[in-house]
């Protein structure tokens, strides 16, 4: 390589013009340059370039052009020259005046200019045999991370599907207030790039919410804000690949879709058998596998609290340097039963904890936090960073004075008794149509499970795909196990309003009637 | 592995209690849990939890308590509990009434409740000899990501970072107006999870704005929406490892976060020269890279167009298999020289587009957007998916809503004359105080670069360590540089008033005479 020469160094002289004012003309707007024109044919010229954007779709029916005054200025022509150019266009019935909506392009041959709704499958009566799924049905398959994308797109009447709260209770007017207050007092440079790991008012008000609510002590220092727990799970596996640790246990029943988050970035997720009190872990050390991602407060999908003998066998696993990754996806949801204090707040060094708003709030403000053993906390801020250089600041902001005002704990208290009545909404209607299934999870959460033990006369995917058909979207319980189990079905009951419910689970007990299969009771 | 067992598999029956509402006393707050206490000593027993947890840290000073309503009504005991229990603690100086404010946790040593800013350091005169970095200096050691964050971190009176717009012109009201109709408008199951994609909304809105803007016709179905070119370029990065691309070629001088973005994932990023004519393909050529990663409309940091045919010979390297990741980070920001319209829009199915609104309204808003060739689309959506599930709503609609109304538009053509006049003080500043030096890149963007031939008398890592020390940031060119290349510094101007300009190019000017090295001029 030859020296560094100080003299004749390869950094380019650009080919830019002399800031001479009267080579700049030009606009952003197609990156119109009239020096292209010929002389005297400007207006021709501009038509030309307009009637070509709108040919080859650059200009879209309903793209609005820019006022004539403003272009004018841009290309540095008389403005006279635009609105020849654009009266062309309107006499060929490429444009059109809308007043005050401006100038735009008109589709020549009218079609609906909004995507139209997909079809609502009507909710005929299929006979079970043709109860398979249709194409691109999301029960077709393997179980890929895109199954829940395909589920969510699909059509349905009601959506039982586990993992939202209440989203209609959204505090739109206290989200709008705090946001307003947020644009005032923020300074210029907090609209600059900024610390990976959060802003601080998020990252002490996040603090401050675990110590009163999760039993939790800590550092706001500490504290990663990240998006969802799907990214805390991605960066998790990440670090953990990076420090060998690429064999993560998952309980079993467990979360697909964490399951998935978690697995593509390290080698082998073993499951681990659920039972009524909480993980085996005679069963974890078995796997010999020295992490573990686990649902102590409400394991999903069973429901089930780590009871207090297995919460012990499980700390002296990880005080053995065993590794826990401790997903509290929804501990403050709880109708029947006292608060249970996060694992973290015990053992913090073998404790990857998580949470997050989607469960508070909404999924949709992709918001949550981290909190990491010492020794992994600069391998994840350097893991966020290359990932996105941190989450959105504004949203973050807000969500930092929803917190500190107690607002957020004011809408918890309103969604406890909407989501109870909707949790015996659904409960009810079990007991009223599904006559043989045994309900798991019901007094926390917001979500139920109900397996059958007598079967259901086929598989649960299979129930599944004819309650889609009709118009109702559940999600079977074998998407979240692996090991043997009986069939049966994960039902979210928060999201939806009580009524709806209750004509849904009316939807699966007909399906089961009509599987020929009488179920006791 | 044991068949499966329909009527004794091992989903387990919870250990929940059954639904008796008078089982279920018992606060969020702290966790507590009323049975733990002995018979009649209930306000002993609460008096005592709240003790435990200001002294170990889950309820540092100024945390609020619970109203004695509603912390009577979880825990299911009389009001004159919790008033009770509190009366003590407030006699033991350890809370306080705060009127509104509620009851608060009293820090008995108080300290200043805020975190103090940094100390600025005294701009005091430095012998350049003792230039060298303070400890932790971003201008020590190696390279690594942090080290941005180590400069943005690092007090200074005048920050000359390149890489943001105007932010005080950030346009908080037309935000805010926007936010309020889009929470006006929103159905409640838009706050739940979405296409990873991102909204069809902003997907709507930016393929209209690249088709009026950068000579793009898109297919809104085919816009990914991504947390800033950052998570771009990471996403781009695991995508073209995974089809066996983990080679991408890089301008040089580049820019130094791009490539470590792009970089961690992949294998090598060798360098390639720039001239003054933009990239040099047969440069290109030699590497044997079949992808490379380029700033066409104004290269970074020398601010170079890509000449005509040299972009013509770029095309046909992509025509015959090579892929081209262009970053339009900055293409709208020009102010001498016509606009140049994006390689995406000539050969889409060679070009994998990144932009994004941090050079438009504000890094802090991490909002970008990419445009894959068919080929890569489906595994980018994928990697969206997996490492976040989606940005967030709610910025996202509101984005679409700006760039659909024209208010976006209308920020930029408010932006540019800002922004000029700001360019105009700082070529005027350098014309002044550092008479060698060279401008490279001034006709656009919002940064320039100067470089000194006859050499600043030291490195340029050093310069910009002795700036640092006198409160002025700015980078090394050596930072986005690996071939051989004179001495420079990297200078954004967009982000600064125009009498700080002068001031902070003034100190540099100061520095380099203190070099002891006369300078020509």
């Amino acid at each position: 390589m030859p020296p560094p020469s100080r003299h004749n160094g390869p950094v380019p002289r650009s080919n830019e013009r002399s800031p001479d004012r009267s080579t700049t003309a030009g606009a952003d707007f197609l990156q119109l340059d009239p020096r292209e024109a010929p002389a005297g044919g400007l207006a021709d010229w501009l038509a030309r370039r307009l009637r070509q954007a709108i040919a080859d779709g650059r200009l879209p029916a309903g793209s609005r052009l820019p006022a004539t005054r403003l272009l004018a200025a841009d290309l540095r022509v008389s403005r006279g020259v635009v609105t020849d150019a654009y009266r062309r266009l309107a006499e060929e019935g490429r444009i059109a005046g809308r007043g005050r909506g401006g100038t735009v392009v008109v589709d020549p041959f009218p079609r609906p200019s909004a995507p139209q709704p997909p079809a609502v499958p009507a909710p005929t009566r299929v006979p079970a045999s043709a109860a398979a799924s249709p194409p691109g049905s999301p029960f077709d398959g393997p179980l890929v991370p895109a199954g829940f994308d395909t589920l969510r797109n699909a059509p349905a009447r009601i959506d039982l599907s586990p993992g939202a709260p209440d989203l209609a209770a959204f505090p739109r007017t206290a989200w709008l207030r705090a946001e307003r207050a947020v644009l005032h007092d923020l300074a210029a440079r907090d609209f600059g790039y900024g610390d990976p790991r959060g802003t601080p008012a998020l990252r002490r008000a996040v603090a401050d919410w675990l110590g009163r609510n999760r039993g939790i002590r800590a550092d706001p220092e500490d504290v990663l804000v990240v998006a969802g727990a799907a990214q805390a799970l991605a960066l998790a596996g990440e670090v953990l690949r990076t420090v060998g640790l690429d064999v993560v246990a998952a309980e079993d029943p467990g979360s697909l879709g964490t399951r998935q988050h978690l697995g593509h970035r390290i080698t082998a997720t073993p499951p681990v058998p659920v039972d009524a009190e909480g993980i085996r872990v005679d069963a974890l050390r078995a796997t010999g596998a020295r992490a573990v991602l686990l649902t102590p407060a409400h394991q999903f999908p069973t429901g089930v609290v780590l009871a207090g003998a297995r919460r012990r066998e499980l700390l002296r696993w990880a005080a053995e340097g065993g590794l826990v990754i401790e997903d509290d996806y929804d501990a403050e949801h709880r109708y029947d039963r006292p608060p249970v204090p996060a694992l973290r707040g015990v053992l913090p060094e073998q404790v990857l904890y998580l949470g997050s708003v989607s469960k508070l709030l909404a999924p949709a403000l992709r918001t949550g936090w981290m909190l990491a053993p010492a020794r992994y906390r600069d391998l994840l801020v350097d893991a966020k960073r290359l990932s996105d250089l941190g989450n959105p600041a504004l949203p973050q902001l807000v969500l930092a004075r929803l917190m500190d005002s107690g607002a957020l704990e004011r809408h918890l208290r309103l969604l406890r008794p909407r989501h109870r009545r909707r949790r015996d909404a659904m409960t009810a209607a079990v007991a009223a149509h599904l006559p043989g299934a045994v309900v798991h999870g019901a007094a926390a959460g917001l979500h139920l499970t109900v397996t059958f033990p007598d079967g259901p006369g086929r598989t649960d995917t299979e129930l599944a795909a004819a309650a889609l058909a009709r118009g109702v979207k559940v999600q079977p319980l074998s998407w979240h196990a692996r090991l043997p189990h009986p069939p049966g079905l994960v039902l979210g009951y928060a999201a939806v309003a009580p009524g709806e419910i209750e004509e849904g689970v009316a939807v699966l007990g007909r399906l089961l009637r009509e599987a020929g299969r009488p179920l006791p009771g």
